[in-house]
């Protein structure tokens, strides 16, 4: 029957599926709590235009859209940076100090079939604003690394300096198409398409050495060293810089070993200026969560702070964690003819913690029922 | 700046509101575990189709409509029975027994921006599938007492039969179009426009004098009384009795002092067939909750079953509330120049179940660090 089909790239929580997320999220709900973070809670749809300032128009083939009374066009959320960004440019705008804030909320993106990928998914994450510095980045990257183990998962987080890439290519004479073209390919981990277009470009030598490198470099401080040949382009030696330092207070969280410096790691949104991570599982061949700083954003909304955060995919965490098995909790079954005395029983257990149901089926169900005054029994 | 509005009639929650919304969806969602129901959670959109074969095309007006990649029409669900009928259908077709869900989700509605109503609610509700009898829709109405009980609230419930007002009608000889403006104006205890209304219509006298009472018409089962002419109209009788037997075993829960029958509630969609009921505070004008038995919508999803379930609005329920002062949680702050103590003790107030927020905004932030290795502290 067509009028009980779920939407294609839609998806349904059962029971035991829909309590191991709520347990995933009230766990990292408190510890997110527990770090001093607040809760936010936006629509789920906002403007087109504020989506598109936050993410530019490229954003745009990936959004559910749909029209407001007036004719106005609005879009399904497609990530929560940018209306927490909005949150903050109006209703914090006198706010002058840090703001920690976290959400919980489902984001729509358009995928493409053939991809067999949601169309709706659930993130947990955090916006630390108005805090520059290694310590505020450390901060976040560490409450991810802490929202993983809390999960007892296995776990790498890679991590990066946007600021690397973008420099090392901004002053090199390519078009922004060219750079970003040479991005997706880092992204995407195609070395030889990576290598056919660095030829095809006139870069200096050095320069396409470290370009065609990137995608591999991963490890400890030492990577870093690779980069000795062109640290002397602008921008770059600081981002080199600010990456070490991140990477140093790392050890300070105890966390230095489950933290991997990876030079290929580029994150999709354009709005990143600083430190970028993700968070991988072994068992999963994309990221568990990402995020990084994003100090100009703000600026797009009138109202110029510096921020940093991280989302984790819920659907994703789960997927990781799908070994583990959850069996379903125990139901009570209270039944009887003394109607007032089963309600009793169910009444007690529940009190005591036990989940009850009362017996329906039987025989205190489809009969006419006849309640003795509570004190005539 | 406008790109930094929010949607006209989409509300933000800040943290205070936030903190109040979790707790209370904590707490209920704790409650109805403890009587043995189990969450499910549903994609934000479904078919129209699907929304539209359960509430009718009536509904389309009140849609946010999209699209998909397909082209086929998309509606953000409107509310959530219909929905859970669209699962139950599908995935627990093969399941005989009684099904106990619970869902707490936002749903969508055009308002006409006049009314000064939110177009996104959050609700918190269950269905009881499978279950006929008084029994069960006492254990729902049951459960929507404790609910507000449990936050201390102020409330009474109204219950009715739809069954009366339907059967008094069904064989009056009156279109329905005519029957629906009774409806709508018993909804709205339009005494006025009711009188004129009735009185323009061919209906046996006895019957035009119980229709103009019945929004008045409010009490224990005395009220039932004022029924008496008309009570030989077929179906009148059963639901009256079903009715009775409701409001009888309310007393061995413990809530018939909270329950009036009030046979001017009429519940706006039409799959009703039963009981239905609804929670007023007196601080609001409208109601906190409503539900009621619906044995008929599952028919048209292929897969009969009796249901019964109500829902509570959330935003409601925190207006209520409203006077509740809720204060934010304290934070501690930790700060220091030995970062990795600093670290330390964050992590031992934590653990305490203290709430931390490490200084980013002094000594810490906007510096180089020197992180000693925690062995040569």
């Amino acid at each position: 029957m067509k009028n009980r089909e779920i939407v294609k790239g839609a998806k349904d929580f059962l029971p035991l599926e829909a309590a191991l997320k709520r347990e995933f999220e009230n766990q990292t709900v408190e510890t997110f709590t527990r770090w001093g973070y607040q809760e936010v809670i936006t629509p789920t749809f906002e403007y087109l235009e504020v989506i598109e300032s936050g993410a530019g128009q490229g954003i745009r083939e990936e959004l559910f859209l749909l029209q407001d009374r007036d004719g106005r066009l609005l879009a399904l959320r497609p990530e929560m940076t940018i209306p927490i960004a909005r949150i903050v440019s109006t209703k914090f705008r006198d706010f002058e100090g840090i703001l920690r804030l976290f959400y919980n909320a489902n984001i729509f993106r358009h995928a493409l079939p053939q991809m067999g990928r949601y169309q709706e998914f659930y993130q947990l994450g955090v916006e630390l604003i108005g805090a520059s510095g290694a310590m505020a980045d450390a901060e976040v990257i560490a409450l991810a690394a802490e929202i993983l183990k809390q999960q007892e998962l296995e776990f790498k987080i890679s991590l990066n300096h946007i600021g690397i890439f973008n420099n090392l290519l901004q002053q090199s004479g390519l078009t922004e198409s060219a750079r970003d073209g040479i991005k997706q390919l880092i992204l995407k981990k195609d070395l030889v398409g990576l290598n056919k277009m660095l030829s095809g470009l006139p870069l200096a030598p050095e320069l396409r050495e470290v370009m065609l490198e990137m995608p591999l470099l991963h490890g400890g401080l030492q990577v870093l060293n690779r980069l000795e040949a062109v640290r002397g382009i602008p921008g770059v030696e600081d981002a080199i810089n600010e990456l070490s330092d991140v990477y140093n207070l790392l050890a300070a969280y105890e966390i230095q070993d489950d933290v991997v410096i990876d030079l290929g790691i580029l994150r999709g949104f354009d709005y990143y200026t600083g430190i970028i991570f993700e968070g991988y599982s072994p068992q999963l061949g994309y990221p568990l969560l990402g995020g990084g700083r994003y100090d100009k954003l703000l600026d797009k909304f009138g109202c110029p702070r510096v921020a940093t955060g991280f989302a984790v995919g819920i659907e994703r965490v789960l997927l990781a964690l799908a070994q583990r098995t959850c069996s379903p909790r125990e139901v009570q079954e209270v039944s009887g003819s003394d109607i007032a005395a089963v309600l009793d029983k169910a009444r007690e257990l529940r009190e005591q913690g036990l989940i009850v149901a009362v017996d329906l089926s039987g025989s205190n169900c489809d009969k006419k029922v006849v309640v003795k005054p509570r004190d005539q029994r």
